[in-house]
């Protein structure tokens, strides 16, 4: 059979390039393994983790805690089986809404692990069949799967990689986590949410170096509250197993962290062994990854690439307009994203999301900014909810008052930040938040408070009455 | 004692007006009761029915019936101190936070009713004492109480205001609410959360017209799933107690409905009465609204006048800003709130928020608009919190696609309609939401997913891919 396109992966990049040829009039069909419909964001990866977090927020009752104490929860005994039971359906009833979508759009799904024969040409192996497709163009959005190591001696039960988390068959009681990257600190998080003691190891002196270095100090000190013990700088030496379910780390320091599971959350590896990209000659760097130019094209001319095995940020947002934008250039005129202000959301608990440049960033490149912060507690909706903790920032120019970043730790921060998004894509300024009303009770009035807070800075003399009018607003909170 | 400016009430007009003017090195005194410190949004208002609100969510376990099922419940028995003891809490911790504020900005508080003597001087009768100040200016922000109704015979307990619900002894089992407005809609969808039936009534045969048309059918259907009767249309006759806990209410048209509470949530007085207005020479309509100019500033030169005594809208979030206004128009030059563009928040159960225009109000005046629209259940967010419903409609200009108007109800509708409100007051476009990455998963990528079902209703043959760079990115869903 002969398509516009064939898309090998169906995670988040697969799914919506296909969709936009699609949508274009063009035939076009997605190779993937059966077990990995809808790609790893679906399995073992952004959705069951979210999951498992959300249900972790509620089952533990952590929005709770203001009002009963610290010791709350909602359920007396709280086992792996109710954590999972929310993973499943969720994963359930969102390969529905994947498979509606495709089957609405009219791709074609065939089962199986594509390689190249040549630049127009995959041979199938799916579990009974063998079959060759052809197609005009190919888009690669085959993901990534944990890097591994040899050293460390994974069993699938008590020293694992992240992908195998949910499959946990019980709570651990004490949890080591190697590799402070988001992922890693996603789950670390969520673990300590749990009152498991938790220990994070990285070779790094330094987290998450693109994040606001006060939101991170925040984030740290939230998570040694829930006696998370750091360990950084350090590397690990040795794993092993002093019983089955007795993990023993030894570190290059000579210190010797035990715990009941062991989880490795260092790099990944794209799946793009099992391509064949000799027979197109396309060459991928150590980590698998190929390269790209602005339009997602591979050195093939007909070929793209999309999503993870391209890198950087490799996050789901991120990946799904890449595999649109890849199919708008494969059959349209160049298109390319337009705004360069990515959000980046972290699920840690509390959850970090932010925008636009960091106080570190403007420093180093010497941008003079001025800063307005507010605390969720401040707000009325914050006492509503009873939240213990929640914090925006935002920095903002002092002289054209624009902003250059929000940077927010708490409850909802993933979904605020594109409120400071779009003021900051749409060039507007502090002012904007100052002569805006914000519906009241919100936790969206921080952006409000942190105006005012940020704006009350630059002015040097509060006792006199400025005469100009459009000083006059700066004197709200 | 004389001020530069005293401030009669001390609810978020009030707290806001004397900020700002304080911040602006004016001297301040505000006037109140004692027990009204903070005003009617701390008391029977905005603060207890939305931390009653938080809490009925979550006892009930409303936002998790998604996975455990239609009838679960967090806690086994639910009774009025579990709701009760959430509200003291916050009510008690708001008033510490607007407290200090007042502190922090030396602004003097006084107890007692205030009465005015001449423009420049009120009488104020403590509980104890009795004294005079004086000031240059007055703010008068008294705000409002239900507005009663001689043929009802209220009894504080199962005959009540809506000032009254949170002193309610137990929860009612049948309820009987009079007014379909804000403030009765928002508490018959508590009460409906809660399993109670709930019978509405109101004399108008629509209910929120101010709300898009499509929002209202799906709140009523929604809380006529939860069992609650709709009598709109219908006017009370008489309303008696049978027994001590049995309200009889008849209806012109012959309908008896019989519960064991009613709650009158029909209009409301303002607090002018006590205030001597004869002696300044202001006068106000038969609901005791005072009238202002741009500037918030009565028929008398020194006289202010911000909040629910003003009348429409009278939500917490505009009075603050009218509040800050008045004090701003007061001692610096003219300032105006440049944006037009309030937000509503209507907290029922589900929530409605909305910025802009209605489909009413466009077909009214007969300006074209299209839409796009998106479901909650769409979206990873909405699968993994388990929401039931949620639905995001945007209207927008299908020529310029410049927005018109944004409606959401469901979960966090009043925080997410403030990223609409950007891309409104900013005058961005469709291809804004198009064009930009959303945190994943959020219930922000409605924007996202609303703007693609929109922008595709405009391409009339999608079988044709359109060279035209502009148009090829309209084919991401």
């Amino acid at each position: 059979m002969h398509f516009d396109l064939i898309v090998i992966g169906s995670g988040p990049a697969g799914q919506k390039g296909a969709i936009a040829a699609a949508k274009l009039g063009r035939s076009v069909a997605i190779i993937d393994k059966k077990a990995m419909y809808g790609g790893v964001s679906l399995h073992g990866g952004t959705i069951p983790s979210k999951t498992l977090r959300e249900a972790i927020l509620y089952l533990f009752g952590l929005r709770q805690r203001g009002f009963y104490g610290q010791d709350y929860t909602v359920k007396e005994e709280i086992n792996h089986e109710d954590l999972l039971m929310r993973v499943r359906m969720v994963e359930d009833r969102e390969m529905g809404v994947i498979r509606d979508q495709l089957k609405r759009n009219r791709i074609q799904m065939f089962f199986g692990v594509a390689s190249f024969t040549d630049s127009k040409t995959v041979f199938v192996q799916g579990e009974k069949e063998e079959f060759t497709l052809t197609a005009d163009n190919f888009l690669i959005a085959c993901g990534t799967h944990p890097a591994g190591n040899p050293d460390i001696p994974f069993d699938g039960k008590h020293i694992i990689d992240v992908d195998k988390i949910v499959d946990l068959e019980e709570l651990p009681r004490k949890l080591i986590v190697v590799g402070a990257g988001v992922i890693g600190l996603e789950y670390a998080s969520m673990f300590a949410a749990m009152d498991i003691e938790v220990t994070l190891i990285d070779q790094r002196t330094t987290i998450l170096d693109f994040v606001d270095y006060e939101i991170i100090d925040r984030l740290k000190h939230s998570l040694m509250d829930e006696h998370t013990v750091f360990r950084l700088g350090e590397t690990v030496k040795e794993v092993e197993k002093e019983r089955e379910d007795l993990v023993k780390v030894t570190l290059d320091s000579g210190k010797v962290v035990r715990g009941d599971t062991f989880l490795y959350a260092v790099g990944r590896q794209t799946n793009t062994d099992s391509l064949n990209l000799d027979a197109i000659g396309l060459t991928t760097d150590a980590r698998g990854r190929l390269a790209v130019d602005n339009n997602f094209r591979t050195e093939v001319d007909n070929v793209y690439a999309a999503g993870d095995v391209i890198g950087f940020p490799a996050l789901a947002a991120t990946s799904m307009e890449q595999g649109r934008l890849a199919s708008c250039n494969m059959f349209c005129s160049p298109a390319t994203s337009s705004h360069e202000l990515l959000p980046y959301g972290i699920y840690t608990i509390p959850e970090i999301s932010m925008v636009g440049k960091t106080e570190q960033e403007l420093t180093r490149n010497k941008i003079p900014y001025e800063f307005g912060t507010a605390r969720y507690d401040e707000l009325a909706k914050g006492q509503i909810l009873g939240v213990k903790s929640g914090f925006v920032k935002i920095l903002f120019d002092p002289v054209t008052l624009k902003l250059l970043g929000v940077h927010i730790i708490g409850d909802q921060a993933a979904e605020l930040i594109h409120i400071g998004q779009v003021v900051l894509s749409l060039g507007g300024t502090m002012e904007y938040f100052r002569e805006t009303v914000f519906n009241y009770p919100t936790l969206a009035e921080a952006y409000k408070v942190a105006a005012f807070n940020g704006l009350n800075k630059l002015q040097v003399d509060n006792n006199v009455c400025r005469v100009e009018a459009d000083r006059c607003d700066d004197v709200g909170q």
